[in-house]
């Protein structure tokens, strides 16, 4: 049971998101900017990242759920998703995605962790400015969300097909779609 | 040095918000409604749970800059702000904050180490389940801002004079308003 009373039919960060829809808009944008918007990482890159860093954080909900929208945007590739969180550096990805993991993975014990040679070794391997800002912006955010999701002991679903179609709706309507779905929800449950 | 390259006169995460507004503006607006938004906890005992918990992350630029957010706040008392950094338990605060903080510090350790002891000890001192909420949100906000600031090795002022200076801006124009404060000095420096 969550430790305060959240509308029980939303499970994850979608009953907080409902419980106060304030804190859920920033929230929403931010993930949308970061996960959803083309111009820095790719989709699949940014989606793998956000799970690595969940899984790290040993927060069920967020590695399974942003676990499904990369493999969704992998063509379904759910044993790579694997892959990476259990030994990323020898998956089969790029070696610029190695050296972005390896920094979330730093960002995720600490900022301070992160040191010049690690980003100088993502540099090597083409990785932009943009890129690493948002790697490090991905792995700091996702110690929010993960934290938020967990802080307040909320439910998680144990079927995998609920994520995976959860994670087609994401991956094709973004973070602000996801958000106007549990508005909806949440109205609905209230009857109005 | 920061890990990229970033405007030298804005220090903290002023910096990353000039080189990333699409982001900034999302984190902003978090930090406005957990931090400067009337409805919830105070604004002094949103201030100190966003600095304790800065410095149990060690960043150095977000618990001086929110310490003296919050000293602001509480007519400018900077001891009360170094007491509860210190052991916030024996500090000269109510015993909902204590609990509340109680609860902040576990967030920043790991959302799952909040038990329900933990939140049944702030209910017993008449803590909503808002603030409760808000609680672990600010804890969980700042495992981010801190990560965030620090993750890109960003530079933070020396004189505690300055932190006055700024805080004094924040507390009376909000968040959105040191944004907006930050695009224009970012925009000055280019020659704009």
């Amino acid at each position: 049971m969550a430790h305060i009373k959240l509308p029980e039919d939303l499970p994850g960060i979608r009953g907080p998101f409902a419980f106060r829809p304030e804190t859920a808009k920033p929230m929403s944008e931010l993930a949308e900017v970061l996960l959803h918007t083309p111009g820095s990482l790719s989709m699949a890159d940014s989606e793998l990242i956000a799970t690595y860093v969940s899984s790290r954080n040993d927060c069920h909900y967020c590695q399974t759920s942003h676990g499904a929208i990369a493999a969704y945007h992998l063509g379904g590739d759910e044993q790579l998703v694997l892959d990476v969180k259990h030994d990323f550096e020898s998956a089969g990805i790029s070696e610029k995605l190695k050296a972005l993991l390896n920094i979330a993975g730093r960002v995720q014990q600490g900022g301070k962790l992160v040191r010049a040679e690690d980003v100088g070794r993502a540099r090597g391997h083409g990785a932009t400015d943009l890129e690493i800002h948002d790697t490090v912006l991905i792995a700091a955010a996702f110690c929010m969300y993960n934290r938020y999701v967990d802080g307040l002991a909320t439910w998680a679903p144990a079927d995998t097909e609920s994520y995976r179609r959860r994670a087609a709706a994401v991956a094709e309507n973004g973070y602000m779609g996801a958000l106007a779905a549990v508005a909806a929800q949440a109205a609905a449950s209230k009857g109005e």
